[in-house]
């Protein structure tokens, strides 16, 4: 049996570089080797112990790599082909992904989530990638591994804020949070049309990265109130979409307070513990304003699309990548990564 | 000057019959002669000091009546012509109302509701109307006041908890409180298409009211626990939209609870005290699931359209209402529907 | 090899009874035992040439049946169950079905149409169901053949009709033809909330039960001139919504003329021949006229929903079902249906 | 009585240069006073006698200038004040207008544009504006008249074909003409995230502005063959969404011929004489294609956004301009104009 390196949750607190056995794929299955991957917020939630996962899983949901084995059933691709797999994976074939809802693939709620969740993930050298066919999405010529790393999770994620949000031309957003998400949702927001771009945040190098992206203004929260702030851009009457993109009741309300009666909150952050809606901000539900929720869109054709946009030049998200790392340094990296040590956003993990 | 009889707010817990001087028409506004109007929720909220109203204003906001004057500017209509007036008022010409957000007419929260909360209502003999060309709704030919009594507010805002849910041909939906405005959200799932209706509440009467007007399936909540019933009767799956249809952080919880992975929270409640989203049912925010909110639409075409519904026989709301009173009975009126004695569901008020 | 009986296109103006191998399933794959299907009214213009298919094919894709076999990778069914197939059946995992396109599947126009155009169709004793896990819907208990009957074709394509419409609560909504295709389209405008449905056709039996199946209004066009007779029934205004569901130029062009400004066009009609849009009935392309087409919608979430709504008692399709043969007539079955003698509206088929 | 100049169409192939009295404002009116304004392409079919006006009308509809009186019930602005109108001035307040439908305002088909139209226009010194309450919208602080002239039609009805295109991220979307409207369609489809712009036309100029607004690639259909090479680009996938920007059979057709199955073509175009579907390109109906129309939307609230995107900086309009005449010259504007020499794109007309 062939043995690999993979980064395995062992419980609370700790994520180390282990041995297990390479995957093989089964109908419907393929198995890739990764060439490049990351590491997300969310996983240092895991290895918080804030989002629970079986002891002994390997962790990570962001693969870019090369097709290795094609199970039965999986046709149309070739052995060594370069591909990009969404960190959501639905079936395609399912009543909730045929109904539409793709990411809640099997009807369970972030059922279509399943790297480095209910299935080993792609901190490892190999990679089994189930409804192959749904999934495996061909790297256009000419694009390299960095710069299509952010498709899996965080681009597709952060467009989906702008895009659930219902962004129209000419609107005004505010995204609370420029970590990878958020400024993904910050592009996103520029992508759609939004004429006016407010980011908030209080680091730095995340405010002017979001200015590079599509902020027209940026909001450190450490020295403005936001809400005050975004009141006062826009002449009292609040924004159109504002983007949640951390995960606090503070981001959460200060959304609520930015909002313009009949506005959305388009929300992305991952919440613990508690979340209240302040039932002022909410006008005791009476504003016509919407909550959306959005899990990280996947399958190939959403994959398919972000690449196009990175193909076409619209977007450059390499510069998110801070800091490169080997998988053998995988210990290293969420050390770094988990404690937003030197100006951190994305490192790239080479297997 | 000719005086009038008006239900007037004095502070909280007085509501009292007063005299009034009737109101006349300025550029752009009309005064209708109420023949029949009725008591809301909301105006109990009011009664009560919990929705804060200036003293002395004149309550209601349910009018039908007949054109008494016209003010400059107002073309296309007839003193004596039959009209019902929605509940919101919009201008139609604000860049809010361009903006397809008429409730939120002006910019501000709840700017469309203006009788009975920043202008003198309809519980009275005569009620002055704004921006009356957006909003003076002729009533067809056939149709009686108390069958179009419920458009409104009742009917309006019902239907638009159905509508905004996005309910599609199939789907499953859960109401939570059958008072008026609950049982239109249930005729109006019924009207949408939903192929399963559940509807949830403790009173006898309205449960039976709920099953005549579309519901398949009632839960009794004092019998049986709602949110387990549902997911029994949809094989664990739990429904595509919940209409919250009462106010509080039990039945907006537990429409969460009951939601589809990717379901819709469609909220009619009026809020007061603190509400909170479970981090548990919200999935932590991850299951593409969408809250949203309404206030009941107005404008003469929503109420041309409601009334369409009535005159084609697809919907009758007149069994809703239980009581009649003349307008000099207004406070025995209310001191009835506040304490929702004797099976009370909408008492008919007649100047 | 077992051999079955099946009706086979040879070549314009031919449909015969035939003998051919009982399919065997492949992986993803199923075969069903028809127990009951039907004639369309697509299998008329592939009979007589119109629409092309290749000699040696067996016809007929609204298969009700049993599970025969099931193929590698199928997983959740029983052999045995009773299942639906829609008529277009989507593999739910190539691009073009990802992104929300499922009847285009693969990527080429109607390519989700297989049965019966592309590989054999269900007017046999046995069927291969390619995709078996997107495409295989359990019968509710309860649920006789016949009353499902509809659903893979007819109720999915008529209802298709309504929803892309866009139908809104209180829509007038005028449906041209009342075969079997239209009187579902009339069905569906009643069940999203349409509150004047007017149907055109010239068979009494047909607007007669357009009128059983929710029709307001019935116009008989040889009587009266259905354009002019829709005009004064709206006061001159159109209807907001106008479905096609013959495909002549007559029927098309009258939807556009009896069209609201801002109006759908929905078109349901298979078209040969020429096609013109009269450019006063389009406003020279600015009236904001929409168009849409719809390819029946398929996959077992769509035929679970469909069911669902024949189990919850709203509609009763069944009455369709005129004549009823066994497969060994169906060329007597093809000769009635085809020249729509007896008042035919949809034939049953029983192997 | 003061006398003003105007452009004045008294019959086909003729608008002069000619005397008229500045108009009054009536209530709900207001009267400004023209400093920039231009021809429309319409203008010239009116020239032409291909879309009839009443003789003796004043043309224009793209008004920019200085509030010069304000009527009856017309509040929150003042004299002097710079404001932009719409080509098209609904009145908020009918049915149509409340329905959501502005542009078709008044029920009737194009109702929604009266300037030079159904009322004197804007090629003149004055111009009495309807509705104004929901037609003046104030020009911020710092752009010019000329940065803001293509807001009134050009920029509104081009930027309408990509929104009501239904535009995606990462979509491709071809542009049939370069003229001003497909030129703004173009930087509408960029705007709204489109990943893949091709724009068609023939005028090397005008090619070389698509780029510059957005086009990845550009088609001279004079050397290459359209259909053929959009295919070809989209490995024989065809667009997402087609835009046609002419009013020709041939773009129409072509449009549909490039399209995706399930794809949409949304209609700019002005057309005349006969239009038809091709019933290949069109697969009989059965591939899921929407046709969409959009005549220009107007109102304050849609002037506000569009300058909102010129303040921003996301788009530079203004190098459309390629001539600028004074109102006495207008009829030597028309003569370049209409003949297209010179390279003309748009002029700019100051009284």
């Amino acid at each position: 049996m062939n043995m690999m390196n993979a980064a395995v949750f062992t419980g609370p607190g700790r994520i180390i570089l282990d041995r297990k056995p390479v995957p093989l794929a089964g109908p419907g299955e393929a198995v890739i080797k990764i060439t490049l991957t990351t590491i997300c917020g969310t996983d240092v939630h895991i290895l918080k112990g804030e989002y629970p996962v079986k002891p002994g899983l390997t962790i990570g949901h962001e693969p870019v790599g090369t097709i290795h084995e094609l199970g039965p059933g999986v046709t149309g691709y070739q052995i060594g082909q370069r591909v990009v797999v969404g960190a959501i994976t639905p079936c395609g074939q399912c009543h909730t992904c045929l109904d539409g809802r793709q990411s809640q693939c099997g009807g369970h709620a972030i059922g279509g989530w399943r790297f480095g969740n209910t299935i080993d993930g792609c901190q490892a050298e190999y990679l089994k990638v189930p409804f192959a066919m749904a999934n495996l999405a061909p790297i256009p010529d000419g694009l390299t591994d960095e710069q299509v790393l952010m498709c899996p999770d965080i681009m597709s994620t952060g467009f989906g804020g702008a895009e659930h949000g219902g962004i129209r031309l000419g609107d005004t957003v505010a995204i609370f949070a420029q970590g990878p998400i958020g400024l993904c949702a910050t592009a996103g927001a520029r992508l759609r049309g939004a004429s006016c771009i407010i980011a908030v945040d209080a680091v730095p190098e995340r405010l002017k990265m979001a200015r590079q992206l599509g902020a027209d203004h940026t909001i450190d929260y450490r020295e403005t109130d936001p809400v005050s702030e975004i009141l006062r851009l826009t002449g009292g009457q609040g924004v159109d979409v504002a983007i949640e993109a951390l995960g606090t009741q503070q981001t959460f309300e200060n959304c609520l307070r930015a909002l313009k009666p009949g506005g959305t909150l388009s929300s992305l952050g991952v919440y613990s513990g508690k979340l209240s809606l302040p039932i002022d901000a909410f006008a005791a539900g009476l504003a016509d304003q919407s909550l959306v929720t959005t899990l990280c869109p996947g399958g190939k054709e959403r994959m398919r699309r972000l690449m196009a946009i990175v193909a076409s030049g619209r977007l450059d998200l390499q510069p998110m990548i801070t800091h490169r790392f080997r998988l053998e340094q995988i210990e290293e990296a969420y050390d770094l990564f988990a404690n937003q040590r030197d100006g951190v956003l994305k490192v790239a993990i080479t297997p």
